[in-house]
């Protein structure tokens, strides 16, 4: 892994504004709630998380780069593990892992041990399919895509 | 303002988990933009942040009891002063002052002077009327309902 510049994920989340994290949970509990109620369909509800997820991920690249003070990526190994280890500690307060890469770099998972946003979470069977964390993977192809890196989540 | 337990707003919320304050804001306006595109009218979107917020409430509530020492409030004023001083504080990092009440103490406004929901938004035109913090009054609602307070927003 590249230098991070001057901060570490954990010295830039200390320093940073921040909210309770269960209100945090609880509201994004409640956008996912919504989401089913309006559209009655989970696919839509997926592909309406990951457009939410983009929107906001378009924003957040700008506090990203403002406070953390890393530099550009040599390649996208080095930018996966950006995002697991700094970004994530960054907005999320936890770190993630980078495995399963594909033979050629391209193409690798992203696992969250501790995921802040599945607390107290209990899914009902109508929920069959549903991504409910699916807003994270589009806050990542949306950053990704502020810095000319089009990805996909597969 | 009766005694606050062992525990002031700034120890708590120094104390828990937290998330990022502008991965919330961005969350929080991903949510409206949401609203306003499916339901198309401001008056529907004020409804359901308030019902929203209002689900979030009956459970943040447990969260506020359990973190805060709090114990039962005497009245009304200082059930206000509690969710200005510590509820605010202890779940966005902020506080609130109360002000405006009427002769019998039954009514009183909650200011925010630095409200992180409001963070970079700007509204088109097309929002007139939406009250786009209404989520913070429904959570209010529904906290205090579970500790058999009945409240309106007017």
């Amino acid at each position: 892994m590249a230098p991070v510049g001057p901060r570490s994920g954990d010295a830039i989340f200390s320093s940073i504004d921040r909210v309770n994290a269960e209100l945090f949970t609880l509201t994004y509990g409640a956008i996912v709630r919504q989401l089913l109620t309006d559209l009655e369909d989970v696919d839509e509800v997926n592909k309406q998380l990951d457009q939410m997820g983009y929107n906001i991920g378009i924003r957040l690249i700008d506090e990203f780069l403002a406070k953390s003070g890393v530099s550009r990526c040599v390649d996208f190994k080095e930018t996966a593990e950006m995002i697991a280890k700094v970004g994530f500690k960054m907005f999320l307060g936890v770190t993630a892992s980078v495995s399963s890469w594909d033979a050629d770099g391209t193409c690798c998972s992203i696992i969250l041990e501790d995921n802040p946003l599945v607390d107290f979470v209990e899914l009902p069977d109508t929920c069959q399919g549903l991504y409910y964390c699916n807003i994270l993977s589009g806050v990542i192809r949306g950053a990704l895509e502020m810095v000319s890196m089009k990805t996909e989540v597969t």
